[in-house]
């Protein structure tokens, strides 16, 4: 098993905005895809996340407000399925912490190296969303090949 | 041991374009950063690349012109000495594609995780190099946390 991972910082931000961009809709689809569906705020529940072409769904599998945001695919991508993406929140002086893993990918096929790069471009979009109130979510996100 | 790995496409680039921006003093400074010295174009050579705090120097281990760059870190962070950094090339129809891998680092230690992020930050910046002329080495970067 194989994982990405990705640290950002936020200036100036809270702990409580990040946890509420993580798992409201409101936020979700500010910063990772605009067409963003189903309920990010309560564990069982799955989000609908969509890319023109695809999509993914999301299983949220726990939520510690303020701290960690755990979601397992439930359907996307075929080396996606069962996978999980996690984000562990802590405050370091004045920024906000984001540690991120997806975890659980069963080769570092070259599909993996695009996701790694992606996430790395919606987590900047988070980032950007959270500084300056505005984000770059799909589909005005950076385009990384002709994957997308 | 675990591996940073992205991929990045280039639009309208060549390979050639791209072999010559990971491999001269000239390119290297104009998306990575603008205070690299040495020599990326003999193996056996040092590139030194120089942040206003730290740097990392690296050692050319492997040249394949329009298909691979390969260097091994031979000073800068504790966690960076002895790994490697490898860029294969190959075009897919009007992309450049760049499959990038910083291999061998002994843990998943929180470092690593925000070395995977910026890896993919200065890869953007080689990309915007390569598509529209300007990239954005340091000291004029995307800042992650407050590690920089």
């Amino acid at each position: 098993m194989v994982n990405i991972l990705h640290r950002v910082g936020i200036k100036s931000s809270s702990l409580n905005d990040a946890h509420k961009a993580l798992t409201t809709r409101e936020g979700l689809s500010a910063w990772w895809t605009n067409d963003t569906q189903g309920e990010g705020e309560v564990v069982g529940r799955v989000l609908k996340f969509r890319f023109g072409a695809g999509g993914i769904d999301m299983k949220v599998l726990e939520l510690d407000p303020a701290k960690r945001v755990l979601w397992q695919v439930v359907d996307g991508p075929e080396e996606w399925i069962g996978t999980k993406v996690n984000f562990d929140l802590k405050q370091e002086g004045d920024w906000t912490i984001i540690l991120f893993k997806h975890q659980g990918w069963k080769e570092p096929v070259e599909f993996m190296h695009h996701c790694s790069t992606k996430w790395a471009v919606v987590l900047l979009s988070l980032k950007s969303l959270l500084e300056t109130g505005k984000g770059a979510p799909a589909p005005n996100d950076i385009k990384l090949d002709s994957w997308e």
